[in-house]
């Protein structure tokens, strides 16, 4: 079997990505045999590997010239070095994560990677660069359309129906066809990735689940019909569940994901439980596609506080995933 | 100083309310110093000791010869036996769980009670008994009208800007004036309860708090106008967070509550934080009242297995409130 080849990207240079993914292959973190690739730049890598004391062993990449072996080698991606600020968005943080990103997804694309780990990025200096996603997912979504963000752990799996939505638009999407279509494709994923799948086990709307249409009624009207039409289809899938409850009495069944009807339904349990060690997972993609829990911290950027355990943990997912798939 | 006088209701007789009234008081629990009323059915509370094996220390109420000691009695409230059924909602339960509550809150709003705590009731009950009200709240809220439903627990604590509403109407109350209005009283309560009141820590509506209007804009347009006047007034307040972020972030912090904007939004995180040792409190009454964070739990009444914990807490909490206001 031939080992992985998983890009890496660093992320905002203004935040913490640099320094987590410098810290995440300095060899004090366990991690998978791999051919590991750096989407970045030398000169940011550097300016992280004098801060905190130690270099990483690694080569430039040459396409063609890749070894068979663990290794990890620089993907050297021309960004402009005029305009980075530290701690803070920025217009050349913007390009420059962008374009880090940019080049490991197209190589994911032509299919030379099997995974890819992306760092932070802020949506705010994309914004500033003048470019039109709103981040990695809404890019994905993009080329995917059909694209699931996910959120994993041991105690608690979590995919979002909707996610960077005002939730006045999330409500609005919460329509039958939308959501058999998403256990669907939801399903397919999972199968992919693990034998059988996993078991979907739907979160309510309003509160207690619309207490019998008391308290709203897009579970009888939309979620009951679109989960009964799934059940139909064979899908291993339950629900809908009282919102405040659902999490609770999932933790730690591994064999069962949520279904959060918007962001911060599935978010706020998510960070709550998995802080620290939770893995964000792009499903429904033809390659893997995973990144840490957090954001870009621009608030201990350049501090060397920074803990690289999420990002570890994605590599780690990201490579587990790619074994079974 | 005179030991304050706790009003106790049994609940809904065909779930865990009455087993878990009669544990709480057991002796097994250490309980502070006060005066308990128990306002029920001596019938009912004599089949949970036989159930449980033992008999508590109760007396008669008489109205006028009230002990100044510590103590523990009996209202008998008279409520019909016929139609209670176990484990299941009725037209019985629901009549007689009224009853209960309706007896102990007309005695603390003659003053004659300083704390009501309690047991769960079921909804359904009370709509198949004909009651207008949806729940405990529902009723609390007609006499007064700016009642607030929190959640208290030693590492969080939460207040529900609104409850019982469909998710889509919720939304639609987050008006800056009603928020205004609703920090004020939230304040004015908290400050009777605790010298110096709490730090209200506001949660925003929209994923990331609206990201600057790009994830919606009633971060902007209401909630940080809100926040702004509230701040002007003098109140110690702040916000709008990221949902995801807020309730991690003010965990362990004691001096801080936080506002959530719908029912889930609050109690997703509570009850994942403080499962059976939550307390609800209602905030805004000439009275305080509490009750535990959990349910009837129909599916394990009669099965002796209820935990008292969170009851004993909301009992704990009742009285330590009583001291400071």
């Amino acid at each position: 079997m031939t080992l992985p080849k998983v890009g890496i990207t660093l992320g905002d240079p203004g935040g913490i990505g640099p320094e987590i993914v410098v810290k995440a292959f300095s060899g004090r973190y366990p991690l998978p045999r791999a051919r590991y690739i750096l989407f970045g730049s030398g000169q940011i890598i550097k300016r992280e590997e004098k801060a905190l004391g130690f270099s990483l062993p690694l080569r430039a990449w040459r396409s063609g010239l890749e070894s068979a072996q663990a290794s990890l080698s620089l993907r050297e991606v021309p960004a402009p070095f005029q305009g980075l600020v530290r701690g803070a968005p920025a217009q050349g943080n913007g390009k420059a994560s962008f374009r880090f990103f940019e080049a490991a997804i197209a190589e994911a694309r032509r299919g030379n990677l099997q995974a890819v780990v992306t760092a932070p990025i802020s949506k705010k200096s994309w914004e500033l660069a003048g470019i039109r996603w709103k981040g990695h997912t809404d890019y994905l979504n993009h080329y995917y359309p059909d694209a699931i963000m996910a959120f994993w752990s041991r105690k608690l799996k979590v995919a979002l129906f909707s996610h960077h939505l005002s939730l006045k638009e999330a409500l609005k999407r919460v329509r039958r066809r939308n959501l058999l279509r998403f256990f669907l494709i939801l399903h397919q994923s999972l199968e992919k990735i693990r034998p059988g799948g996993l078991e979907l086990v739907v979160s309510g709307l309003n509160p207690h689940a619309g207490e019998d249409g008391l308290l709203g009624r897009e579970e009888l009207d939309e979620i009951i019909p679109a989960i009964k039409g799934a059940q139909k289809l064979g899908l291993q899938i339950s629900g809908p569940f009282p919102p405040d409850v659902v999490f609770r009495s999932t933790l730690g069944q591994e064999d069962k994901i949520v279904v959060a009807l918007y962001h911060d339904q599935g978010l706020i349990p998510f960070k709550l439980q998995a802080l620290g060690v939770g893995v964000n997972v792009s499903l429904g993609l033809p390659f893997v596609r995973t990144s840490p829990d957090h954001g870009t911290a621009f608030d201990i950027a350049g501090k060397k506080t920074a803990s690289p355990r999420s990002f570890v943990e994605a590599i780690k997912l990201a490579v587990a995933l790619t074994a079974t798939s």
